[in-house]
């Protein structure tokens, strides 16, 4: 993570900021031997801010988060989540079930019912075993009174292979203020938020409107510029909740603008940590675009590019095939003449003008050795720019996801 | 091929059709011991249509068959084309290149040069060996002369494992009337046109404006409607010649209806051809969407759930998890209630209502082992319907596209 004496890195993760402690269980939903089952506590009534999946097929969980956010008027103290099930596809029972959860999660914790959100990340298509979920609310409870564990990061991994965590800690009228967070994703993860689920935590002072707005802000140009295999879930969500234990944090003042520099930095870290996972990956695939005609060009060609099977599938090749690059910039809806275009991996350039120039192929596939593998591409056309990451498509990707379920 | 006795299937493929023959030889521009360049002869002066990629890296070729369209006033008496090399992202050089095929083509069959088009397919970036393209396109005048050869649906062909043919007899009038084609394609294919080549004849006598309505309306509904990995390529064309041998063909009249809906099965067939012949892929997957809101909003869905590599995975480990087709759908911008949705593979009804009904694990198994498998999804918002093709994701597309080039 860039530091540039904006910010510290910190541990401690989505329990770094004041005010905020979590634990996970293992209540045995699907797996075991391991942790699936979670609650994120905060000691204060946080404000709250939410990105949900725009899927038609979303989960009850969203429908039933959107409604405790508006009873609430935008505030909460507790986020409960499971691994395993997804609650998804569930219809009138499902949104009973996730309804259960935030009643035992505030009945345990003893705070209003309305104060406690929830999420459920795994199969779609099948009812959640609430008497397990029960026991594991009640475990999490138990290991909250207790000041918590570190085993939150973990329970809400499914075929995530690493725990994803960031935090860091700036400066603001002479207090320390911090930003942190975790999440889990690493298949069904495209653009508008796929398969993952984050967990923001923070101790400023920020009132929910603009909590929302930040975090809208932070998500599209982080946990949206994210692919692994252009899959978007029925489940995605990403929380802010801000504790208030530390300074103020208002907009259109300098100490705003370098909280939402901290914000959208922790979001892109764990954003990346989702791509880098990606099933089957063994590389973090970074396209980068410059001279798009706007941002908004810049983001599309640089998805489809991301995106790209055949570019993620030579990247996992060491194929220094630019070719797959300059077709999939022309499909991608960007606006620009192919004989503007330049294009490059690493440090070594490959087109100009939309044409090879000389290079050597030794060279281009060390670069193509390198993790993140980095893709620049300045498309001609103006002053527009965006990054995007994906990851390599391996044989990995096929043998997980054609056995997942079974 | 069905059938139904509006048509006979025949053989012969893009000979089949009167006053058409073609050849295929070996020119070595990438392969050794199978053909790769070949050209396709009209005896008339035949009407030609032409869809083409919207990729904005689009080949010179593509450029120079507009251009010879337009200076023909819409007619042509050959197709020139070659696989191994794309000539695509070769700037000023590519479009001197793809004219000289046209002239050397036209030269040695003695025609006007603006009636000889051409066609590219293979590695994109690459200058094409122009020495061994003169003496292929001499070798292929030399086989033509000679009454053709069977190798040209060959000599198309790149990673297709395959030859793909197809051809339909009708009578019209008391007279039998031909379409008939053949086709290459199998990986960079998706909608509006991925890297395929179909070349497309009839004996009808049609006029070049009326033909080119006719090709789009069945391309909208056949190769745009089939998908192997998402990838729109720089060379897509298809090409439809009318050598007006047989019955006149008009528009409003039963016989114009009757032809219509023959090409449309023409192209149907070689399009489900490429889609089943997907790199690596061992199974067609067929995608019908019934209850959209329209015709477009069918295939939105359709082609969401066809080109999802969650549902591509899932069909070839033969696992009937439907939440990843609900997934698809609700990412896919169709319009819908989740709770309307009813979906099945095969005979097997997995989804009523939007949640799982009573089902045998075993029975919707054996369904996804029958090619094709047939996903059938009623989305309970009105008339439109649209079938979407793709085929399973396997390890075999990640060991082709991973090593393609070197």
């Amino acid at each position: 993570m860039s530091d540039h004496g904006k910010w510290t890195v910190v541990d401690g993760g989505v329990s770094a900021a004041r005010g905020f402690s979590s634990a996970g269980v293992e209540a045995r939903l699907r797996y075991r031997d391991r942790p699936d089952l979670g609650i994120i506590r905060c000691s204060e009534r946080a404000a709250v801010a939410g990105v949900f999946t725009k899927n038609r097929f979303a989960s009850p969980t969203i429908q039933h988060d959107r409604e405790q956010i508006e009873r609430s008027g935008g505030y909460a103290r507790a986020i409960v989540v499971n691994a395993g099930n997804a609650n998804a596809a569930t219809g009138a029972a499902g949104l009973e079930d996730a309804r259960a959860m935030t009643d035992a999660t505030a009945a345990g914790l003893g705070i209003p019912a309305e104060e406690a959100l929830v999420s459920s990340t795994g199969v779609i298509g099948e009812p959640l075993p609430m008497d397990a979920v029960g026991a594991g609310i009640d475990a999490a409870v138990a290991a909250l009174d207790g000041g918590g564990n570190g085993d939150f990061p973990r329970c809400i991994m499914t075929t995530d292979t690493a725990r994803k965590e960031a935090a860091v800690e700036l400066t603001i009228n002479g207090e320390a203020v911090r930003v942190g967070g975790c999440c889990k994703g690493s298949g069904m993860i495209a653009p508008n938020m796929a398969t993952m689920l984050a967990f923001v935590t923070t101790d400023a002072a920020i009132e929910p409107t603009l909590l929302q707005q930040m975090l809208r802000r932070a998500v599209a140009r982080t946990f949206n510029r994210i692919s692994v295999d252009g899959d978007e879930s029925t489940n995605d969500t990403v929380f802010l909740m801000a504790s208030g234990l530390s300074q103020p944090v208002e907009t259109h003042t300098e100490a705003g603008r370098r909280f939402e520099e901290a914000l959208e930095e922790v979001c892109r870290e764990l954003a990346k940590k989702i791509a880098r996972d990606g099933e089957g990956a063994t590389r973090l695939i970074e396209v980068q675009v410059t001279g798009a005609k706007d941002e908004a060009d810049a983001e599309r060609a640089a998805a489809a590019v991301a995106e790209s099977n055949l570019v993620k599938t030579a990247v996992y090749g060491e194929d220094a095939n630019w070719g797959r690059i300059a077709c999939a910039l022309g499909y991608s809806g960007s606006e620009f003449a192919q004989e503007n275009v330049a294009i490059g991996i690493g440090d070594v350039r490959l087109v100009e003008g939309g044409v090879r120039v000389e290079y050597s192929e030794e060279d281009a596939t060390a670069q193509l050795k390198a993790d993140p593998v980095h893709i620049a591409i300045d498309l001609g056309a103006g002053a527009g720019e965006a990054t995007f990451w994906s990851c390599d498509l391996t044989e990995g990707y096929i043998e997980e996801n054609a056995s997942y379920r079974s």
